[in-house]
């Protein structure tokens, strides 16, 4: 019955269908429903890709204007989740504090039909900004912040409710551009998760829930956390290509290089790496831009490693005084617009996701009473 | 690259390797490393299952004894998980509350490194019945039950935390059985979630989680409340025939028969059925059982179809006092087991769980500037 797969973890193996998202086509590139991921960074706000996951098609300026209007108004965080936010300690791994958050809304404003699912999926959108914030600020600086803001768009919101004040508008125009790249990426290990739950007919806070505790894991979500680990340690370009060197002498581990399923390059890479350099050029940065770039040479001329996603987003995110602890969470403010779009793909034409295993234990075992066994 | 499937939902296709579990080799068995179910729900105490499928083999008395206290000893739920608990309204999923309070723990007891993954384990084995009972309590009856009690097992500290009192002999010896046909099931749809979380490397609550949120939805968990549910609308044997035979002819769906592996009969349920009918004859029970026995009657000889595990579990629970609404959460009291054990197998031979997916969506689409779009 059971057939023997390539590779272990699925590799190449279908696991259905999606019209969301191209990955790799031609080992390089990235759409979205069909739209290249560089004129949609360049061109689209945020909640325009979003709409376009979500609702199908890109937004005529009243859809999109009625939009962002629905999601500012579900910015406010229930008092319950409040007192839920405030028991988790600030050495709390931010990502156990998204699935939490994430978790305890599920009970508040329960998915009572699917019908609901637009809604919720919003609500998510609007309030995963503030409600990883909220809990930043209140556990690190014992400030209780208004989530309820003025600010124009989820990338403004973020800045906004971390920093307790209007960003800078170059900031802005960043984060939406960021937001836009981590939006979707087709049957990754997070969004396959969701996937494999909604294939129950759960409720979409269970799927984004799960979701949010896989992108948690270091293989999947979190290189852009490790590359600012690894760069913030050197003062100068030359000290980082020593430093790399001898990295991949020792033969260890370099995060934010080479991907699983592009093979000439991450076409997201070139676009952050732009902003970076306008961000590092606004703050007067001579130190961490310059290792950023040296790193990203000597790993192509040394190993033919790319840049991924998460390399110069280590840095712009810097640039913008975002702690390092908070870069995953912003993934998951991003790409729960992905998760939530395939949750509605998968409930619309679904049969539930049950594989089988090859099975290497014994055959048959003996029971022996406990009093005998040694 | 991307091979076609047989069928959808990965049917039939080995996601990887299990020594945990056999289901349905013959049509009909089920093992737990080599040994018959029905030989470990008539002579093992649900606290050796757990150890055979966690530490690899059958403990002896000393073993036995040392794990049974370790577990005793963890019993406490932390201050701010009681307050998290305790913003959770009645009106909420007890699967919500299970994956919030998961969730929570987690954010309290992180693990930090695998090397502690068999306390963060037991730890959860220990915690969860009075972690839902601890919020049954509180949200419908305003009482604050304390869950450090004197239980000796985890099925009598289920039902003890649930009524605050020292349960019937009988009914902890039902719960032991019960929890041993729930414990483990291959690579089920929560079991899998849990396998794709634990191949990015993340942490045991996120998996936990994750798996709770699957386990939720109406097409795996939760049969044993819709069969309940059912039966209990029905006075007599012969009423129940009758409506039985309407709900075939109007081909409603009739939950808790039939399975999408077992081909001729669930092994679990002869031996749910019998603790079913003990129960009966303790309570004096002249409808429920018979019932329920006339369902199963009906179902094999109209349709051929058969009790799954979760259609006598009905009764059974009901015998015992234990609100509809709990029944699936024990399902996650018991399956914790078998999760973390795959979780276990998973990080000792991993791979990150990526499939690939067919496309179906446009080929390329050309950006429209919001203005023109229509």
């Amino acid at each position: 019955m059971t057939k023997p797969i390539g590779g272990a973890g699925l590799r190449g193996q279908s696991a259905g269908e999606t019209a969301l998202c191209t990955v790799g086509k031609t080992g390089a590139g990235l759409t979205y429903r069909g739209y290249d991921i560089a004129v949609l960074a360049a061109k689209a706000e945020f909640e325009e890709v979003a709409y376009l996951l979500l609702y199908g098609k890109l937004p005529n300026v009243t859809e999109l204007a009625a939009y962002k209007t629905k999601l500012k108004g579900m910015r406010a965080l229930p008092e319950a989740l409040k007192t839920v936010l405030e028991q988790i300690p600030a050495d709390a791994h931010p990502m156990d504090v998204m699935r939490t958050g994430c978790s305890m809304l599920g009970n508040l404003e329960t998915e009572q039909d699917f019908a609901e699912q637009h809604d919720h999926i919003d609500r998510m959108l609007a309030i995963f900004p503030g409600l990883i914030n909220y809990w930043y600020n209140y556990s690190h600086h014992g400030k209780r912040v208004d989530v309820v803001t003025d600010a124009d768009s989820i990338a403004e919101q973020f800045l906004w409710t971390l920093h307790d004040a209007k960003p800078d508008p170059l900031h802005v125009q960043v984060m939406h551009a960021s937001l836009i790249l981590y939006a979707e990426h087709e049957f990754n290990a997070s969004t396959f998760t969701a996937r494999v739950c909604a294939s129950t007919l759960s409720d979409i806070h269970s799927c984004v829930t799960g979701a949010i505790g896989s992108l948690r894991g270091p293989l999947h979500g979190g290189a852009n956390e490790a590359a600012m680990d690894m760069i913030e340690r050197w003062q100068t370009a030359d000290e980082a290509e020593a430093e790399i060197m001898g990295m991949l002498a020792r033969k260890d581990k370099i995060m934010g290089f080479g991907h699983a399923i592009y093979r000439e390059s991450d076409p997201r890479n070139a676009i952050i790496k732009a902003w970076s350099q306008k961000l590092a050029e606004q703050v007067g940065d001579t130190r961490l831009y310059a290792v950023s770039e040296r790193v990203e040479a000597v790993m192509w001329r040394e190993k033919k490693l790319f840049c991924n996603a998460d390399f110069f987003h280590a840095s712009a995110y810097h640039f913008m005084n975002i702690p390092t602890k908070l870069f995953t969470p912003i993934f998951v403010c991003s790409r729960v617009s992905g998760w939530t779009a395939h949750v509605m793909e998968q409930r619309a034409n679904n049969r539930i996701i049950r594989p089988s295993a090859d099975y290497t234990g014994p055959e048959s075992a003996e029971w022996v009473a406990i009093e005998d066994r040694p």
